[in-house]
């Protein structure tokens, strides 16, 4: 997910914005399927792992973002690898 | 990680390497440095999580892998994120 | 079909937009003409399968979308596969 | 998914493999989990629908073709679209 | 040519420039300069064959649309082809 | 339609290729579906105006060329467009 | 280098900037370091040749011009090719 | 990294930000992590060797610039090559 | 122009093309159709400036290189620049 | 400078290539040319700095390396930057 905010936005309403997509994204991290959330080292953006049930779920995940207007998603499905030595995927 | 086998490979060569890249890939596994090895799903790609010390580290896991000769590798950095709830990373 | 909403519309004229889309494209799924609609995951995007009798009314069809002017649209031709096993293609 | 034959195949080699993958692929058209195959016109790809249970099944019916490894696959998550007028998506 | 109107246009100032787009695209047609203008099917771009005498030539045209600075442009270069059964090429 | 011919090929079947190339196209151009043929000035390319009656038929008249398996191509639906002048599209 | 004119300028503003690019350029040019100076044809473009002493005279002569910050650039070097018969390079 | 001066921004604004950045920059490089800052001939873009302990501390020094949030910014991992012959890498 | 030398040729092959290569494109440069000639630094690539009379007269110069089978080449129509203070283009 | 083995070298070839390539490598590092040297972390690529006083002597340097034919290479020029604080650029 890259993040990119509209520059006629004003600093209040650019904090406004991201204290609601903290509380969103926290929501689902404690929810159990908002697995992982990294920063993108020198970018505005991250890399999650998300485990949804199905491609509907992951759609409301996703878009109950307040910043998902403003950003750039790029969607990957993984699944078990034939050489992964865990039980569990995650 | 995009595998592409030559075309030219018999299929003992494939399995050779198939093989190898098996028990590369779970050393490192057991070693606590290849975190999380996921499929692709549709593809012959993987996508992975590694805990390396430094990009030296990092290079020497990856080209370790037989089959390195033949991978389009595209490596991303990534940190903690200020959202993320867990203490550690991972 | 990308839809890409300009950052300066009110919460009005965006909900009026979405209203009238979904009158078209329903009106157009009614006519049986477009066939399928999907939603992208995790994305504001949609795939849709549309059986139009020419190029003109393919542009007809997509052209008569309110947010048409806001979309990045590709369009793919298709035809009967030699291996699929249905008498109709839809 | 798009398909590009090594230029060293011999028309038999071509020829087997064709059959095989007519035959898996209906095979998957049968079961009910693809659901459509379309080819592209002009080109030597398709486009599918599959309606898989999950990743790793999607993984298993796309990996089960003979010319799998010949092929640069594309793969989309798509879910129900808040526009669309039937109760089921396919 | 795609083009891209600006979003903060008015209403009366797109139809203004429609117009004389049209004028300016139909003079240029009438003298036979311009040979083809098609619709992409599902987009707001055009392809179009233009026969000119020079560079030069082609740069006036293009550039006396008064959408000019509103589109993206690619120009590709055509010639006779050996395999064409026509005496003339248009 | 970018064509890249094989390197290991002998100048026999090169020719023989482009022969058959030849007539191939030859015989669509004369049965009128096949209206321009343009060689794209600097490379082994052509862009090529096909009216055909469905994508069937286009698909069936594209992969009737003998240097198909060995062509890279774009397809574009165009359509009637509001500035034209012509009273038919060809 | 490409020329992208923000929507929102005035008609006087762009003849300012025009005047004063115009100006910029030809003291270059007449100076000897920039020696060709030619517009793409349909594009507003150009593509130049300049022989500068090291790449830090190459942006002073590239960035001093006053739409310098409106455009997109892309510098290749060049030498002396082995087979070109000329004594000088330009 | 590239920079994108918004085009509303104010001649104030713009010195403000430019003299910050500076300022911000040289920081870095009297710390000793900023080792290299190059400006890319012809273009508002910079090439710049960080020497960080980890991504976090990358991260930290990337987004503490005041044109961050401006700029389109490409991070690549380096490390030791075989083949160079100084003792340390910088 | 990047030209792409195949694997599989031997030295004196290649020594050959190099040669009829050279030969051919002095010739032309004689011919005073092909002005400029200059190697792209660091890269088995060269850019061009041809004044030929016709696109069929541009692809007749390009295509009778002995290596233009092996060259990826892009080719861009130039004008006279308004702002160019020569009387002649080159 | 991405490098690309062929498939069809044998190991003796592989590491004859290698080896004469650290030499030429080192042989430009010891000259004082060649400024840096780094792996690209996680791929067969490398990132180099080299200061040559011309384009030719750039090209001269990056030919000479046994492996040029077998790589990918992209070139960028860099000067001072203004915020650099430095007294030499290297």
């Amino acid at each position: 997910m890259d993040v990119k905010i509209p520059e006629t936005w004003s600093e209040e309403k650019l904090q406004d914005y991201i204290t609601r997509e903290k509380e969103t994204s926290q929501k689902w991290q404690k929810s159990g399927k908002w697995k992982y959330l990294w920063r993108v080292a020198g970018k505005y953006s991250n890399i999650s792992v998300i485990e949804a049930e199905s491609p509907d779920e992951l759609h409301q995940i996703i878009s109950s973002l307040p910043l998902f207007p403003y950003m750039n998603i790029k969607v990957t499905s993984v699944c078990k690898h034939p050489n992964a030595i865990r039980e569990t995927m995650l």
